[in-house]
């Protein structure tokens, strides 16, 4: 393929910055410019070793540079790669490129590097979607995920599915081919419990989105209650605490969102928290559609109540909460100002197993209980989904068309359409799910996808 | 030394992130966190053989890593350094950091690894500090000077200087061993020829300094001119062509001065334009102390005049211009509102050489030409003070110290001082030569000058 090259490092000045190329015939076409620092004679790369000479236009003398060649296919993308390691100066880095680029190679799209490595059959298109996650991570559970995706681990689960999807519609083409003599060979019980199974697998997945995708952009957290219940004081509290962890990491002040916090490696995202404040002048807490709004998108809803009102009407709540994927906890606030004794327990007449939390957001009081009962309700719905957590929502799309394509086969099985028709929906299937590895995939489709990665990779 | 990390790479996210280790030991430091793809194997790091592994903590897995073993003494620092080519999500980066500190490295200092490899003899001091110039150049020149200043040429030049100072004390030191026998061995014309001909050399390099240090921070200009002569079309004019140029540079937008241009390599700057664009309301230009602030402080002077108001008051300007070191180009405006036989020439009554640019600012006309002329001058500069220019405030001033110790030593040859007390004066010299290139050095210095280094280089 032709030569590209781009800077791979972040952009900006720095100690070093890397510019990477790829492409047939990168070794010679970079030799070509360099210089042996100790006798002034031509460089040749060799594969793997770290080479330290001069980099220059045939004039000038640009960089005393570090450069890496790595021998198709054992290289990032699977073609010949050659690593630049130059000083970061912004000088540099662009008179390097612009240097490549007069002489004939071309300056990569986002994720090019990226998707060649997918083309070469280095990486499954899930893995190298998971390659910009893991550039985009910026807690430990949605680094973990994407590594893990990665890894290849999500790619396994799904090529596991797509081999019981080959092996169902073999065992019906079976049945195709013989089907002038009017011989069933396949038991339909057989299929349609191959059928359903994988529904199973599909619906697991499918439902495993809102964990997974919430863990890769932040858990929603909508904190909803009447007015003056200290729902302003519980945000502030549970912010002021944890923005200066925040904060630590380099870089981020400006893509942070005020209203974040990350509480053992998970990523808390507070969800229309100005509309939740604004809800504080609204008479009834659950009249504001706001709220409801709020409460939907959530997968935490953090109910406060104060510690004199203790008649709420959780059930306007709970009856618009989905059990399975979003969590209840009620937060008795203002625990301070009551007597000791009235902080066991809270007063309302709903018989339902409630998650409470006794708190002071005022003094702190309770804090960090609150916290791990936050933790511990996302914990919870991980350790229900399994290993695999579905992150990406180009695939969640694509796995609702599996499952409408399965829906459509257990249907056609139901009322004996026959086995030709059958199969046009398996294969259906099959080519939904195709589209997530890779092995389906069109120009528009992979444009799409790696247009979003960063330059360089 | 012990075991230094940081992040190398810009800050922010990008595609790879670069890590770098530094010390004694880090080779094996490293090691124990890494595990090899093929067969889950411990890695051992070959002497700048580039190796993918994975790097975890123990229990999880951190990422997919290339790492590079420098072996000491050949490595930046001078000693053992390892370098992680990682993923560049802030987490990795971060989480790397942090599992390396939390295993005893330290972070490192801003410049330290630069500072290392000088403490180490790898570079002397000029040559380290021309490493930060480098990562901060922003022009072609600026990036030349920093180029040829990290490769020694500018540590020629000084060792040069050195060996003359320490030939002229020794002769004047074996005189003093035999004082007391009341012979003079040397000749004291040939120390005195000897001391001017430093004292020419050391001033070549401080005339210099105003030459280098403008061409690193943007070679300073002042527009100025009587007011409605056009000198604020003239500055978006020159701006506005060239503003797009700047821009293409990643990183650049948010440093860059909306006053500063870049023309063949060269950056200007536009100094107090603010104040000079006020100065339009004043009835005498001259008479605005800002105007001649600026014109003080500036390289180059553009002296902008109406077509039609032809009887200026140059000498105002010339008489507190410095024709060695500013320029001064009369810039007349408004050439398409007069008929073109009077485009050539400028009916002024002083009779000096002026260089005039005749210009339409409005329409374009003469834009080219004014640049051009802008380029002549400051190139001439370059070329009247030879290879090396002077671009560091540091150095600038103990090169001054440097001069005021010659000329105290000339004076002493002067007054027939005995060679002791001259010997003095000569060994002051060479003390504050010896700052810049790190032969004299105090730790309260070092860390000044390495503490304006970016972190991890």
């Amino acid at each position: 393929m032709e030569k590209i090259c781009a800077i791979s490092t972040p952009a900006g000045v720095g100690g070093i910055a890397v510019l990477r190329l790829s492409g047939e015939g990168v070794k010679e076409f970079v030799e070509k410019f360099l210089v042996r620092q100790s006798d002034s004679r031509k460089v040749s790369l060799r594969a793997r070793m770290a080479t330290f000479c001069t980099l220059s236009d045939g004039e000038d003398l640009i960089d005393e540079v570090v450069a890496t060649y790595f021998q198709a296919p054992h290289s990032y993308t699977g073609e010949d790669v050659v690593e630049i390691s130059c000083h970061g100066s912004l000088y540099v880095q662009q008179r390097l490129l612009q240097l490549f680029i007069d002489n004939g190679a071309r300056l990569a799209e986002p994720g090019e590097f990226t998707m060649r490595a997918f083309l070469n059959g280095r990486m499954d298109l899930s893995q190298a979607e998971a390659v910009a996650d893991l550039i985009d991570s910026r807690s430990e559970s949605a680094h973990r995920l994407a590594i893990s995706q990665m890894r290849g681990g999500y790619a396994k689960e799904l090529e596991t599915l797509r081999q019981q999807l080959i092996d169902t519609a073999a065992l019906l083409e079976l049945e195709l081919d013989f089907s002038d003599e009017d011989i069933e060979f396949v038991s339909r019980d057989r299929v349609s419990s191959m059928i359903a199974d994988l529904k199973t697998r599909v619906t697991r997945l499918i439902e495993s989105f809102q964990t997974g995708n919430a863990i890769k952009r932040g858990i929603p957290v909508a904190i909803v209650g009447r007015p003056n219940v200290g729902k302003s004081t519980l945000l502030n509290a549970l912010l002021g605490e944890e923005r200066a962890i925040v904060s630590d990491i380099p870089g981020t002040t400006r893509d942070t969102i005020e209203e974040t916090i990350e509480i053992e490696g998970f990523t808390f995202r507070f969800i229309d928290t100005a509309g939740l404040r604004r809800s504080d002048d609204a008479i009834e807490m659950m009249g504001v559609e706001r709220s409801k709004e709020a409460v939907k998108r959530a997968n935490i809803v953090l109910y406060v109540v104060d510690g004199d009102d203790c008649d709420v009407e959780i059930e306007d709540v709970t009856n618009i909460l989905n059990a399975d994927t979003q969590s209840l906890i009620v937060v008795r606030n203002k625990v301070d100002s009551r007597p000791t004794t009235a902080q066991h327990g809270i007063n309302i007449s709903h018989p339902q197993n409630l998650n409470v939390a006794m708190l002071s957001a005022k003094t702190g009081i309770g804090l960090s209980e609150l916290k791990k009962k936050m933790v511990d309700s996302v914990r919870e719905h991980i350790d229900e989904q399994g290993d695999v957590l579905l992150t990406n929502a180009r695939h969640y799309e694509s796995l609702c068309r599996v499952l409408s394509a399965l829906v459509e086969v257990q249907k056609g099985l139901e009322t004996a359409l026959t086995p030709d028709l059958v199969v046009i929906d398996l294969r259906d299937a099959l080519y939904h799910l195709g589209t997530i590895t890779g092995n389906v995939s069109s120009e528009e489709v992979l444009g799409s996808i790696f247009s979003r990665f960063c330059i360089g990779k």
